[in-house]
């Protein structure tokens, strides 16, 4: 970077120096136990853990390079985005590589070709390497394959994944801050949520809530949330519509508040006037439902007990749930590795934080929205939403 | 869907369904010429142009498979998003199947196997398939290449996306729309941009405009803005920050209003206090080189003369722009075909639209966005984006 002229500085970082180095000392270890001596890492959400790093660049060629014989990872991306690497992260400067602008947009060449270059510069392909395989599409993981055909090549999609399932204290402070702001964009709903209001005007509301946050705190960034009502209720991922909500109207919510990269994530179901039977009953089941999850959430039981329990007392309503209960949340939301689903045997350990979603589209035209993100602790779980366990009714 | 016992209504479509049929028959015609008869679309995008369908589900396997002797394509998708995909579609309800829930969160299977399966079951796989294989893993694209290893597979990338690159009118007027929306959300951030409103205020209310919308259409959903400040004015997609706005502050601001998956985006610059000299200078040359840009978009050009008319005037001021000029937009932003940079041989032709992108991060810690969306004519382009040409100054 020694052509530009004026160096941009470094921001407050979201974590300590030391932090990044515990984080990075874990992916050394597990690289170690596999005779890996150079780790690739694509994911974003795997780079953000790692530096601190949460620009919106990955619809380009981006990686970070950890060598065991590196204190600190190399961290190449396009260049536009240098500066941003530079001011998030903990990276020395030099560590910083922005691959030059002519490989964007390009059909012949990307920025994977300027990634291996440095691989073979640094010495990296004398030794066997680790890829996120699962992050490439076939046409760029050939041209690694190809390029290294003289290396050992080991598909390494899960080895971060599986280290970030743990949160630290640290990290439970930020989710703890962004369930806060998810509480608020729910409870915000439920003031605006009237006959007469557009799906979209209360979706506006959530929107800047959400970038607001709470306690002082902003979100920072938005996660896409899920906003549908009568009749889309039996839908799960449908964008808002231009609607009007009318007496009768049930909203079915699911937001996502962020601190940081890091999420917590909240549904609840809104009725304009008295609930259907139908409905009051889902919500009786569904909130005992709740219950029993979190009350088998202990270190020592598996993430399939806690499928079990909701399996089971929804049994007793005469009720049953296709999809599964949840699954690990952290950084940009959904973690790929552990599930809440019978017969999934994880083991709980504290500190693993859960988004636990009893969302149940039981039919076409109907649907509920209910759900937590909690954290394993010793004990019981810390529930980290706090909004009130209930179906608004307004 | 037979067990279900509540049919979801369809919604109000977004284009009749001539509209749709036009676009298949544009596909199908490519694939007579190629000899192939099952074409199966992964992309999102592609899905939403060719169905209607905009909810976020793509997370998890979907396809939509077009075969030449049927009349409407056959939708895949998770089973919790099937709903949706009737809600939102023309096609017949038929034509959606959702896949079990149990083919979600596992580690052995996913929803490409019910997708081969039904390959198989249709006897597509007598004939030659068109796959998107730039939107496959390697390890979904081995799957693939595995259970049909006895059929002709072509990889058929960017079929559609260059289809889409023309739009049609009915397309173009959802743009304008879109645009509308950009432009009240760059207007608004003037409103809001103040001494002592953090970044997050102003990224809050800018969210609620697009979503809210322009004209009585609201906008359909949010894609990410971007949003900085000094001294990060040398950044292109950082995020927004906790930080207070100065005076003397510089902003950065892009947008991208959305309705019905279509998106304008727009950039402008925002001064609080009256500009340096080096702001002010980059802005009159980047706004010559804009008009030098519009000047040269028409039928017959090509997407390279763009870039070389924002060199030329660039160049006159001792400016230069490393990265690319922009590129086609229209669903989910930005095209993956041609490119507004030097040397592209992309013809210009009536109805391709384009985000013209004069962002320019000269020096890490000083930076400049300026950007119009616009729709090639038979003579002059039509600028969809209306907001004043100009750097915003408080």
């Amino acid at each position: 970077m020694s052509d530009l002229i004026m160096a941009i500085s470094k921001g407050e970082m979201v974590f300590p120096r030391s932090e990044y180095l515990r984080r990075l000392e874990a992916v050394k270890s597990e690289l170690r136990n596999s005779n890996i001596e150079t780790l690739v890492v694509f994911s974003p959400s795997n780079i953000t853990y790692l530096t601190g790093y949460t620009a919106l660049s990955a619809y380009v060629p981006q990686a970070l390079i950890i060598s065991l014989d590196s204190d600190e990872p190399t961290f190449m991306l396009r260049r536009m985005d240098s500066g941003a690497a530079i001011h998030q992260t903990y990276l020395q400067r030099e560590k910083i590589i922005g691959y030059p602008e002519n490989l964007v947009g390009s059909r012949e060449v990307d920025g994977y070709d300027a990634i291996i270059e440095e691989l073979f510069k640094t010495g990296c392909t004398n030794k066997s390497i680790g890829l996120e395989l699962v992050r490439l599409s076939s046409a760029s993981e050939r041209k690694f394959l190809t390029k290294l055909s003289s290396t050992t090549v080991v598909d390494c999609s899960d080895l971060v994944n599986w280290i970030r399932l743990v949160k630290s204290d640290l990290e439970i402070t930020l989710m703890r801050e962004a369930a806060a702001i998810s509480d608020a964009a729910i409870l915000r709903a439920y003031e605006v949520i009237r006959p007469g209001v557009r799906e979209a005007d209360v979706a506006a509301e959530v929107a800047a809530t959400l970038a607001r946050g709470a306690n002082g705190k902003p979100g920072t960034n938005l996660q896409p949330m899920f906003l549908c009502s009568s009749p889309r209720t039996g839908t799960s991922h449908i964008p808002w519509s231009e609607d009007v909500l009318r007496p009768g109207s049930q909203v079915n919510l699911e937001v996502g508040g962020v601190r940081h990269g890091y999420v917590s994530a909240l549904m609840r179901t809104y009725s304009i006037g008295q609930p259907s039977d139908r409905l009051k009953q889902m919500n009786e089941a569904e909130i005992e439902a709740m219950g029993a999850a979190l009350e088998v959430a202990r270190p020592g039981n598996t993430c399939g007990d806690i499928a079990e329990a909701v399996t089971k007392t929804l049994a007793k309503y005469g009720l049953s749930k296709e999809s599964r209960c949840g699954y690990p949340i952290g950084i940009d939301w959904m973690e790929p590795t552990a599930s809440l689903k019978l017969g999934d045997s994880t083991i709980l350990q504290p500190n693993m934080t859960f988004h636990l979603m009893l969302g149940n589209w039981v039919d076409e035209e109907f649907g509920y929205a209910l759900s937590e993100t909690f954290r394993v602790t010793d004990s019981a779980p810390e529930v980290l939403t706090q909004t009130p366990r209930q179906l608004f009714i307004i």
